[in-house]
């Protein structure tokens, strides 16, 4: 059933946090789908490994969220102490998924179009800058599916996500 | 510069619209990017070529909008005529370009949360639709950035495009 309130959007607010949760769940599943020692190690084509490549996600969705709301000018700090675990990064993915709950309850509509200046220096509306956490995202989970493909392992499938829309 | 229509949305449909085309942009970039050969023959893992992967983009976004404007149950249809030309897949790219544009000036703001069937089967509203086509784009294009670096050609950067956002 429609509302009035998503007759006059294109998508809500509300539906694209779901839209990114759903990316969010879908990029677990591929972490996990990681055997541990590949997940620190392999690579393709002297691109990074998949532990560098989510500690990049990690340092990106919730700081840059938390700068969307409270401010700051951080760089960005992608380094995290994994340890060579897998279950450290799940807890840490875990913990950015309720951290991004949290902050987004806290942006009111009307700041979609205000610009912002992210990580100290990347400039652009709030709409834009949210857009480019979940395109990145896409991109880089996207290429992990390459590196799966090369060790053999079916990823999970790209459309069974929550699209956010219902 | 923000106005009224801006400030009561996450993002508005011109905006969207010009965040794809950025994407769609770069995408060509990525087309561009490969040794013609290499187009049409390599793969890794198993994986589609970049031509198979390059003709499910475009069997997507102009037929997919034409149906989302003027319905139609017509199945995915992916087989394209490139005969072994890079040339041939970028008329056919930038003609997809001109039939998105026009169809979107035909999206009344009133229907992004219509709920649709596209190419018989995929089930979802409009701007979900819309997000499948773009996050696929996206999903596909970062595969074939693996696959430059695999052949030693660093790709075209992912931030350096239009996001849509001015």
């Amino acid at each position: 059933m429609e509302t009035i309130a998503q007759q006059a959007q294109v998508i809500t607010a509300q539906e694209l946090l779901k839209h990114w949760m759903g990316h969010r769940d879908l990029t677990r599943k591929v972490i996990e789908a990681f055997p541990e020692k590949d997940f620190f190690n392999f690579s393709i084509g002297g691109m990074r490994t998949p532990a560098a490549l989510i500690s990049e996600l990690l340092a990106i969705a919730g700081p840059g969220l938390r700068q969307i709301v409270e401010g700051g000018k951080d760089a960005l700090n992608e380094k995290f102490e994994f340890n060579g675990s897998k279950a450290r990064v799940l807890e840490l993915w875990n913990q950015a998924d309720k951290e991004v709950e949290t902050l987004w309850s806290k942006i009111s509509m009307e700041r979609f179009h205000e610009r912002i200046v992210t990580f100290g220096q990347y400039e652009g509306s709030i709409w834009s800058s949210i857009f480019y956490f979940i395109d990145n995202e896409i991109h880089h989970r996207a290429q992990l599916y390459v590196y799966l493909r090369a060790l053999g392992i079916a990823p999970p499938p790209f459309w069974e996500r929550d699209f956010g829309d219902k």
